[in-house]
C-alpha cells in the first residue's frame, strides 16, 4: 500500500491524499461501510461501487467465528469469497470481543471470550489475530488493541495501552511481506497523556498507518474531539489516520479539519434498515406519514438508483410492510450519500473551500431540522 | 391485448403463443412470479429482468389493503410506483380472501371479510375489484371469483361456480375500454361437469383469456391433471388460457402439454429465501453442510447473476446468516431458472421436439435425487 498526501488545506489540518492498494486505488478523506459478514447488509458488490463505495470494512471477528478465516482462505480469500475486488480492510476483532462477547478475559498473550453466536470459548493473541487477516487478505489489516470499556479508571486505560503496544510489536514481528498494510491501534481513553504515549510508542515503531481506537464507545463529542486533535500532533504526517467507528457527517466533517484520513461506521447502513435516511438536509424517516402520497424521491437530485427510481411513497410502503426491497432501497441511498459527501470533502479541500464547505453543509442541516 | 397461436405441438396440446401488451411483448407458455406487494421479493425490477422474468404478478388483495389503489393510481399507477415497465397481471382478490382474511363471508353482491393485517372489514365485489384494478393498472386483470375451499361438498362448488360466473358478467359490464385484458376464472372444483359448466357459462360472454382457478389447493395431482385436461377442452383455442398458482417444473410441463399458456406460483421465490434451489438436476438445500467448502456455483453452467459470481459456500454462509442478500441471490438463481426453463420449453416446441425436451427433464431430475 502507497498513501501519499497530494493537497493540504490552507484553514485546517485535512489533506487530500491518495492510497493505492492491489485492489485500486483510492483518495482519502474516505469513509468505509461495514461489511461484518463478507457483504454490505442487502447491497451487491455492484450496486456498492455504483453508489460510490471504494473500500469495504470487513469485521475479523465476525469471518472468524463464521463462516472461518481458514475457509475463506482456501476459497481464495475475502475478495473473491464475497465478489468485490476493490480495496478491503479488515479491524482485529479486538473491538468486538468488548462490544459482543460474553466473558472476555484478558492476559498479556491476548483475549480469552465466548462467542455471541453459540457461547463456545475462544481466543484472539496478536499472533493469532495476524493469521487470521492475513487467512482473510485484506488489503489493509490491523494490530490487535485492547479496547478499554467506557468509563474504566485511569489504570485500567493505562494498562490497557500499554498491552496494545505490546501487541502491536508482536503483530509487526508475525508481518509477512505479503503486500498487506499493517494499521495499528492507538488507545489511551479519554487521557491526553495516555494517548501521547499510546502514539509515540507505537509511531516509534512504524506502521503503514494509524488508527484511533477506543472512541464513540460512550464519551461526549468535546471530549471525543479534543482528543482526536491532540493525538493526531503525535502521529506521522505522510501516513494516513483512520478514526474508528466515526460516524455522523457533521462527526466526518469535523474529524476531516483535524487531519483525519479514514472512517467507518454503521450508521449510513444500519440506518437505513431502520428507515432514516440522509439527505443534505437532515434526516428523513421514511414511515413518517406524511410521506404516503409523497411522489417525489428521497432528496430532489440526488443521483442514487433509488431516487432514480422510486418514490417516497413507495419506499414508505415498502418499509411499512418490511420488504427485503425495502432494506436495499434506502440502503443504496445512503450509501450514496456518503460517498457523495466524500467526495465533495475532498473536492472542497482540492479547491480551498472547506471551511466555506462546512459552512453550508450546517446550514443546509440547519434549514430543515 | 393481442395473442397469437404461433406454432402446435405435434404430439400434445401444447402451443407457442405470443401476447402483445402495451408495456410489451412475450411468448407464451409463460411463468409469471408473483410480486405480491408491488415487489418480487428481495429482487429490483432490473434484476428480474435480467433473469428473464417478463411479465409480474401483483395481488389486487394485497395492494388494496395496503397502500390502497386509489394511492397507486395517484401516483400514477402500479407500473411506475413499482419502477416496472413490462407488462403486469393483477388477480382479483378472490383468492385471498379465502386463504388469508379472517371470517370470509359471501353474499350475491361479493366477499366480506375481515383484513389479515389489522382485522378491519373490507368488502370486495364485482364493480370494487373492476374499479381497484383499473386504478392500479395492469396489462391484465381477472374477474372476481369464489374459490371453494377445498373439500367443499358438490352443491357448495355448484354454486360457487354459478356465483363466478355471475360476477364475472357484471365485471365484463363494468369494463372500460381503457386497454386491459379482462381474463375471467373458471371455477366448478374437482366435478368434470361442474367445470364444463362454468367454462362454457364464461366461454359463452368472451373473455379476453381464461384462468382456471380452485386448483392446487390441496387435490391430488392426477385429480387437478384430470380437471385441467377436461377443462381445456371447452375453451377456445384462439385465448390464452392460465393456470393459476401452479407450480413445480413438472407441474407446469405437464400443463403446457396440456394446452395451459400462463402459469405462476411462489415457489421459486419462496423457496429461494427458504434456501431451496431449483437445477436441472433436482433441488439443492443451501444450507446443507456439503456446500460448506464448495466453491462451484449453485449449477454449473447457469449464466444467472448468483451463478455467475457466488459459490456454494458464500451462499450456504450468507443463508446461515440470515444475511438479507442471501435471499436476493438465492431468488435471482430460481427466477433465472423458471425463466429458463420456460424458454427451454418454448424451443422445444418451436423444434417440435417438446416430448423429447419432456423425457430429457425427467432424466435430469432422476439423475440427482
Amino acid at each position: 500500500m502507497e498513501f501519499q498526501v497530494v493537497k493540504r488545506c490552507k484553514s485546517s489540518k485535512a489533506r487530500l491524499g491518495v492510497i493505492a492498494t492491489e485492489h485500486g486505488r483510492l483518495e482519502t478523506p474516505v469513509f468505509m461501510p461495514v461489511g461484518t459478514a463478507g457483504a454490505i447488509k442487502g447491497v451487491s458488490p455492484e450496486e456498492a461501487r455504483e453508489a460510490g463505495v471504494e473500500i469495504i470494512l470487513a469485521n475479523t471477528y465476525h469471518l472468524y467465528l463464521r463462516p472461518g478465516h481458514e475457509l475463506i482462505d482456501k476459497l481464495g480469500g475475502l475478495h473473491r469469497f464475497m465478489n468485490w475486488p476493490g480495496p478491503l480492510l479488515t479491524d482485529s476483532g479486538g473491538f468486538q470481543t468488548l462490544s459482543l462477547s460474553k466473558l472476555r478475559t484478558i492476559s498479556d498473550d491476548g483475549v480469552t471470550f465466548r462467542s455471541h453466536l453459540d457461547g463456545s470459548t475462544h481466543f484472539l493473541g496478536p499472533e493469532k489475530v495476524m493469521e487470521i487477516q492475513r487467512a482473510l487478505g485484506a488489503d489493509i489489516i490491523i494490530t490487535l488493541d485492547e479496547c478499554a470499556p467506557f468509563g474504566a479508571d485511569r489504570s485500567y486505560v493505562l494498562n490497557s495501552a500499554k498491552l496494545t503496544e505490546k501487541w502491536a510489536r508482536r503483530c509487526l514481528e508475525e508481518r509477512k511481506d505479503n503486500g498487506q498494510a499493517l494499521f495499528c491501534v492507538v488507545q489511551g481513553g479519554i487521557y491526553p497523556e495516555l494517548r501521547e504515549m499510546s502514539a509515540r510508542g507505537l509511531v516509534s515503531m512504524g506502521f503503514d498507518g494509524y488508527a484511533l481506537g477506543g472512541l464513540s464507545v460512550g464519551e461526549d463529542k468535546p471530549t471525543r474531539e479534543n482528543v482526536v486533535r491532540l493525538t493526531r500532533e503525535f502521529l506521522p504526517e505522510e501516513k494516513p489516520v483512520y478514526l474508528m467507528g466515526v460516524g455522523t457527517p457533521d462527526d466526518i466533517i469535523e474529524s476531516v479539519k483535524m487531519g483525519m484520513d479514514m472512517f467507518d461506521c454503521v450508521m449510513p447502513t444500519r440506518n437505513a434498515r431502520n428507515g432514516m435516511l440522509f439527505t443534505h438536509k437532515g434526516k428523513l424517516i421514511i414511515k413518517n406519514a406524511r410521506f404516503a402520497e409523497d411522489n417525489s424521491p428521497i432528496e430532489e437530485g440526488c443521483a442514487c438508483y433509488t431516487c432514480s427510481n422510486y418514490s417516497r411513497a413507495y419506499l414508505r410502503h415498502l418499509f411499512l410492510l418490511r420488504e427485503i426491497l425495502s432494506f436495499r432501497l434506502t440502503t443504496i441511498h445512503n450509501l450514496y450519500y456518503y460517498a457523495e459527501f466524500m467526495s465533495e470533502i475532498r473536492q472542497a479541500i482540492r479547491d480551498d473551500r472547506l471551511a466555506e464547505f462546512s459552512h453550508d453543509f450546517y446550514r443546509g442541516e440547519a434549514e430543515s431540522l
